[in-house]
């Protein structure tokens, strides 16, 4: 994604600057987690998306600043309360002490980052702000206890999907655009506009990401393919496959095992995309794209605008 | 503590009412945890103490209830949160399949209760409330974690003890008292002063819940005694007897035992009481109950006041 940052890429430094700072803490503990969470990196691109809807318009760094931080923190929130759960299922239900304890210590330490991108959002005096986030924040919880609590069911249909991929990613993406704009003075017209580029744009981000997930070089994406497979979250191809695959059955009962050999992962991989599945999502995703770019047209002619059209045609056809 | 709030009874039946609302979801499961947690029952503390504040001034019901509503999602979002904690604990580092889906259902319930609160928060104008809880949540989280860090260490002292005594109780208390003056349009002066009571009390408030996991009867507690000593928690009780006990290297052993039988449990308790633990530790609730009624005398002259005074006086004494 670097080079599409390329006009952002000094306030994004600034960005990072912040977020060390901000999640110092008076508990070296607390202090140690979120450093590490903040090293291990990550593309910063609810904070791009921030920075980058605001150069639309005329506007300076400290106006986004504290916006781009929390939604990065938050972001972070989420991932690291993802971790509990996926630590706890990779382990088949018998963590050892010391799992537990990292359990308890990455549950807080995400309510931390969170409070702390609160702190930073109580800075503001444009209320939108708060409200969009606080209503993303309860609509991305519902999505995730929606994910466990239909995990490994292979009953669940299209709007299941869509209600999940809606929350755990095009939500974010749309509030960083909407909000980036609105902090930097934009018309309600443009930041809605700058809204559904962000929601279109995370729906094709995650569709390409569940794809991914069962294609990709395991090298390019940092862990083995099969992740959402072996977790019981349904995606795209898989729904799509069990609708038309001619052995559909079969991969049902793939799925619903719940501690499936890496045998019985290739073998649902393999029916998926026998019967068309990720075809299928690939072109989902790019007819996302293309309803993305189609709310760029009447935003301010700023060479920005290039770079929005640039970043979707990329997420339509990423590889990592 | 019922016939305390009889001035805000009917309020709190309305704050009642409000949260059984705002915890529905379009997710059956949430839906569930959630009411299953209001159910459960509880003081509703923070929001008598926000309701009961605002009638120092003149206000209507409908600029308090909002806050007061997001004061009790927040305290509940806390107490599931310390679930997931004292679960894993009290199964001794190997839950079941079934306690860890509970560990993480319980960790999004929490995450969904404080999103939904900042959908409350972010309706009001006066940035001061978005802001202080903002903070308190922050302060809060870093006292969990400097609790999980500190456990079974003996060697922890006063500094640590009020250090988290007023993260877990006295910071949202003070925080109930000072925005529920706040949100009535109280001074800046007098929603300080409020702030100082809150935070007075809620130090003392702390004090006696700590005395009485050691000594009250089991029945009133709802729980066995010694779940702090269980929990390896470091109590003003234990503080002060490890530095005066003559048994103190005894009462160090004991304390640092991970995972303590009821006769190690008992035998700690006699040891503290004997030492004088609980005694000094009454004192200093008391102490803190009288500064905090020191901060009543310079604010309007409402029959409130009087409710104010007695409901610090009942801490110092409480039983239950």
């Amino acid at each position: 994604m670097l080079d599409f940052f390329s006009e952002v890429r000094a306030d994004l430094d600034s960005v990072e600057q912040q977020i060390k700072q901000v999640v110092q803490s008076r508990d070296p503990l607390l202090t140690q987690t979120a450093m590490h969470l903040l090293n291990a990196g990550g593309k910063r691109l609810r904070p791009a998306f921030a920075l980058l809807a605001a150069k639309f318009y005329e506007s300076t760094l400290d106006k986004i600043l504290p916006l781009a931080v929390a939604l990065e923190l938050i972001h972070m929130a989420t991932l690291v309360h993802d971790d509990v759960v996926d630590d706890s299922m990779t382990r088949r239900g018998t963590p050892t002490v010391k799992a537990n304890w990292g359990n308890k210590i990455s549950m807080h330490t995400g309510d931390y980052l969170f409070a702390k991108s609160l702190v930073l959002i109580s800075h503001y005096e444009n209320p939108v702000i708060a409200k969009v986030l606080a209503q993303t924040s309860v609509k991305m919880c519902e999505g995730e206890i929606h994910q466990i609590s239909t995990s490994y069911s292979s009953k669940q249909g299209w709007r299941d999907y869509f209600y999940r991929i809606e929350r755990k990613t095009a939500l974010l993406i749309a509030a960083s655009c909407q909000l980036g704009a609105a902090a930097a003075g934009a018309s309600e017209r443009d930041c809605q506009a700058l809204r559904r580029y962000g929601h279109q744009l995370g729906m094709a981000f995650q569709i390409t990401d569940d794809i991914l997930d069962m294609v990709a070089d395991p090298k390019l994406l940092g862990k083995p393919i099969g992740g959402d497979l072996r977790q019981g979250i349904m995606t795209m191809p898989v729904i799509y496959a069990l609708e038309k695959s001619q052995h559909s059955e079969r991969l049902r009962q793939l799925i619903e095992i719940p501690d499936k050999t890496d045998e019985q992962i290739h073998e649902a991989i393999e029916l998926i995309k026998e019967a068309g599945g990720i075809e299928f999502s690939f072109n989902a995703a790019l007819k996302y794209v293309e309803k993305a770019k189609g709310n760029l047209a009447r935003l301010p002619d700023k060479p920005v605008k290039e770079t929005f059209h640039r970043i979707a045609d990329f997420i339509g056809v990423r590889r990592f």
